[in-house]
């Protein structure tokens, strides 16, 4: 496949660069961090990045290396720059460990802000058993050849909504021709959303990477023919697989909008048809 | 239709009393609690019981009174008896407010051990806007007289485990005669469950009783062939919608199972066909 060449190994890439945190010596739990600007879509940085890097803020607090169920509530919007994060080890077992984090802002008072708290559960995912058994099946989409490269989709400020679009140059991102009609004026109405996923660095995902992965595809609302802004109040990640090289499959649905929320759903594949990731998002759905 | 009269009010049920916390004097957002040993299963106390305790502690602490998105972490196995429940808020807004919630009990050295730990997504589901839009249809399943009563099932010393079975007693539940098979050694191997779930006296159901409501069905192992403890490690719930009077319709489905995990995806739908609460759990699979 014409998928991007490994150029990047996990461990030296822009995402784990852009993930990197550093301990703060004398505060044990508590991580500096840099926000790239990389990861910002519309004026807000994703969620998923966001994700990762608490994700990897807890790797280096337990003693487990995967996450494999993550929650994480977005109290405020996240800006580029400076932030905190402090962890805490809720328990830690055996073969599982359970912790919590912080991420905290400056705001211009220059006091500090949550913008984010997550709880997860940690266990190392190569020392599971090698059980499956599953009646789950990969999302039926064309080829990655087949899909459309989001290098072809309109710019910003004709899209569905105007702003920054940084982060699609990071994502090896092509989206399934009938969940991307929203590009054009004519979404499908289904509530779908369904790409090959790899990163634009060639980088092949990891466990911290999936936590990217779910939250990374345009919003279920545009295929709706919803516009504006879909923020994640809550959002659940369970990683239940290392992914094999290679671009992932992802496929978000969503069936339910009432109260002026809806969920989104993704499910993630890895090249060796192994659901990797499954997640489920809360979100405030666009008024438009 | 035939299931449990109306006999006990929302505010005067059995499943009231139980889940009942006293917040303790001079210490703000702490509450105690005694867990009643009627939602017992097996050797446990449900899963869905607690965390409708602390669901219940949540509404006390916090400005809102449902909880929309609410994720428990279940650290140690919880025993009947007292407990006490502290609270923070984490972010109070105008729509909705977050909080945290741990749940702890006395171990026989007198210590303080931590049970569960949730967080929480709180709103008035009466004060969200009417729009609804969804491609969600309620799960097919015979009438709720057609369905099995855990009255007819055999007793625990020779179903799947050996144990207590308390809970039966506080639910009016009909199983779906397709996912009921594993009663008489006969499971289907889809992974499903469906029925139809009241409380025992008659109460309907609230925001707060859909927090035990997706957590009482039978395991979706039993349906897979598998027998033993299936013990939740993570569960999160969306509630979408206050329930409408009667029996809610309530299908589980466990498609994958892998590194020794399984999630089971639940949906509970009302007697006015809304979808009014999804969840889904990881929990650990059953040798057996």
């Amino acid at each position: 496949m014409a998928f991007a060449a490994a150029r990047a190994a996990i461990g030296d890439s822009e995402f784990d660069r852009d993930t990197a945190v550093v301990a703060r010596p004398g505060e044990p739990g508590t991580y500096d961090i840099d926000l790239s600007p990389g990861w910002v879509i519309i004026s807000a940085v994703n969620g998923g990045y966001l994700l990762a890097v608490l994700g990897r803020a807890l790797r280096e607090a337990l003693p487990h290396p995967d996450p494999i169920t993550i929650t994480a509530h977005y109290l405020t919007a996240s800006q580029p720059g400076p932030a905190v994060i402090r962890t805490q080890t809720v328990r830690s077992g055996r073969t599982m460990s359970t912790g919590q984090a912080s991420l905290f802002q400056t705001d211009e008072q220059g006091g500090e802000v949550e913008r984010i708290r997550v709880i997860a559960g940690y266990a190392d995912l190569g020392a599971l058993p090698d059980d499956v058994r599953t009646s789950a099946r990969p999302p039926r989409m064309p080829s990655y050849e087949e899909c459309v490269s989001t290098d072809d989709a309109p710019p910003p400020a004709t899209g569905p909504i105007p702003g920054s679009t940084a982060i699609l140059d990071r994502l090896d991102l092509r989206l399934d021709p009938a969940t991307a009609g929203w590009a054009v004026g004519a979404p499908s109405g289904a509530g779908d959303m369904r790409g090959w996923l790899g990163l634009a660095d060639g980088r092949d995902h990891d466990a911290l990477s999936l936590l990217l992965a779910v939250d990374a595809l345009p919003p279920t609302a545009f295929d709706l023919g919803l516009k504006g802004w879909t923020p994640t109040l809550e959002l659940t990640v369970h990683i239940r697989c290392r992914p094999a090289p290679g671009p992932l499959r992802v496929a978000v649905t969503t069936r339910n909008l009432a109260g002026g929320l809806l969920e989104e759903d993704t499910q993630a594949w890895d090249s060796h048809d192994r659901l990797v990731a499954q997640s489920r998002q809360l979100a405030r759905a666009p008024r438009g």
